[in-house]
């Protein structure tokens, strides 16, 4: 035999974790998840499941049928849209401004599809000129895939316009809603969005490791006349749909073991959104963030983004010449259990990432954050 | 704006869980799991992590370097297995004697691999003579796969033998120990197993939602040695591994947001079974599964498989004639809490599985479940 390793239990410290994600969570989100597991097939949790159906309807503002949690993170929800809606061959206008852009051409091209790439600077919304050209250019394109809040610079790009660019040409949208979700306007029916994915550990401040998903009733079309078989078993909607939905005589069927607490977990903390609002909630993280930015501006910080494309809930400021990123970041850790983001991919070292999101958005917040950083920079 | 649900907290009952999982968690492990969310890049949390991979190895009995926790449920696991090593036009044999080996042919067809499927009767375990016929049959074939502890019929496989055909015919082996980890007698390096996948809500008593994989040498430069991409961004174990292991340079980079709390249960239910021992662990299983096999012989209950092949952990038995299987397991739930599993696919309607599993193997369960059926049979 291998010996037993000896380990203690860990005991995480309390953070305030102000970074592009996971975000704070509410105590009573962490509460709901430690309450006793009970089957996924109990009638019980059968009935949790449609509750928290019709709480992810209400905070992507839709009445799809085919709304669910997928049993795993951010990008395995990207993956769903894409695998299942794209077939070989098919071609997606994929719009790139930051990591999660890149991210989705990875994911166009290792479902066989062709991703025709629309790029804007690192730090710029999505140029829905540049879009529209790209439709023209490609009118056989079946989608369009962009990232609503670009969480690797803090770019918030108009989803409105873009969808109704996509459905003028006939195409499909595929929306980013990860970091959006719960802090900025999303309206996912009034907008036309076919396909959307978010992530439970960004503004809904719930823990990591779900992801909120819809499909329109044309993306479900197309999914079902579908030529191929999805090549994921496990993200096959047609599949999922079967547990979430109960057939026309009331059973569920089997598909995977639901991630029982993390499920409990989300229930409470899109309870908590529904029960503060949507609306009250977009303007609480707005409110937060013009206190942040003032007193960012005042410490000489200046944004990646500019003002009109700037979303609230994550902050990108430039860090000033000759400040240590590293030290700066483990000195805000270990002396004042802060955690703000690095920069990621092209504004790696040159940026840090100020969440604000959901639970995170609050004056303390915000007031420990400014103080930290005016000390450490001092 | 659509309205907003209005929906109280969901507040589970305290359930018995003898079904085939999820299982009983331990307390200790729904408490770690509420401890406060930290960040996925936070050294601390970093440090957690290698100390996960080593409790991973341990309970696997392997000193392989690819050990790690995939962030979703076993059926992730198993695609994780098959979308990493199997390249389209490939042939793996694949063991089918209940739901799971047909999961895995699935699996395999749906990464354009070519399955070969042996088949035994659901109930029975895999028959290593028709598993050697197969591959000298096939001498093309490149994989063996199969279920180790078979969840759908709690049939018990000889994972060594198999292995040990599949290194004779020059194949890898994937391995389903979803039910089996903890459980049972498993070893990993010793028998020459290649790629294996478990999950979290079995005899480990964690949460559902992860699922605990380890690939050997030889199937890790299979998969560096590979023509084609991997075709899930989000399963490939190159990038995945960027995370769980430090480069060079002792950084880590960023692949998805880890679902950090549940990989806190993982941790402290991985922890109290390196504290019991794994042989005990197994032995306490066996126990368990006596007691409880001779009380369902006195109530005159029929187990699906024969005494040899039968796993302590899932108790297939026959319903008896005349026998109304809904009522009785409704009764069981709401007069005593207690949940026991329906049958699955060729055995719906006509066994229930008992599960014996990690923390809920114990002498008061196994006690409670007699009387409780022995009262609703009466």
């Amino acid at each position: 035999m291998l010996p037993a390793p000896f380990i203690e239990p860990f005991s995480p410290p309390r953070r305030i974790l102000m970074g592009p994600g996971p975000s704070d969570v509410y105590p009573e989100v962490l509460a709901a998840q430690s309450k006793p597991t009970i089957g996924h097939l109990d009638p019980l949790f059968v009935g949790m499941m449609d509750e928290l159906k019709s709480l992810i309807q209400y905070a992507f503002q839709t009445t799809n049928e085919m709304t669910l949690a997928v049993s795993a993170p951010g990008s395995a929800g990207m993956e769903t849209c894409f695998v299942n809606l794209v077939e070989p061959g098919e071609k997606v206008i994929v719009c790139r401004n930051g990591v999660f852009g890149e991210r989705m051409r990875q994911n166009v091209e290792r479902v066989g599809g062709i991703a025709v790439v629309v790029d804007n600077e690192w730090g710029e919304a999505v140029d829905a000129d540049l879009v529209a050209s790209a439709l023209v250019a490609n009118p056989d394109a079946k989608f369009l895939a962009f990232v609503h809040a670009e969480t690797s610079t803090g770019a918030l790009s108009d989803a409105k316009a873009l969808c109704a660019l996509a459905k003028q040409h006939d195409c499909l949208s595929i929306v980013d809603a990860v970091t959006s979700l719960g802090g900025v306007e999303l309206r996912v029916d009034e907008w036309g969005i076919d396909a959307i994915y978010s992530g439970s550990q960004k503004c809904l401040s719930c823990v990591p490791g779900l992801s909120p998903v819809s499909f329109s009733p044309a993306a479900v079309e197309k999914l079902k006349a579908r030529q191929t078989p999805v090549q994921s078993w496990f993200l096959d909607q047609t599949l999922v749909m079967g547990y979430w939905d109960a057939s026309s005589d009331g059973k569920r069927s089997y598909h995977h073991t639901a991630p029982v607490n993390a499920l409990y977990a989300l229930h409470e903390s899109l309870r908590l959104l529904a029960a503060e609002g949507l609306e009250l909630a977009w303007q609480r993280h707005a409110d937060m963030h013009q206190v942040l930015r003032h007193g960012l501006q005042r410490l000489g910080l200046r944004f990646v983004v500019t003002e009109a494309d700037r979303l609230p809930q994550l902050n990108a400021v430039y860090i000033p010449e000759g400040i240590d990123d590293a030290k700066i970041r483990k000195q805000l850790l270990e002396n004042y259990n802060l955690e703000i983001g690095a920069g990621l991919g092209a504004l790696a070292g040159k940026a840090w990432r100020i969440g604000l999101m959901g639970y995170g958005a609050r004056r303390e917040n915000v007031a420990l954050c400014l103080k930290a950083l005016e000390e450490v920079l001092a």
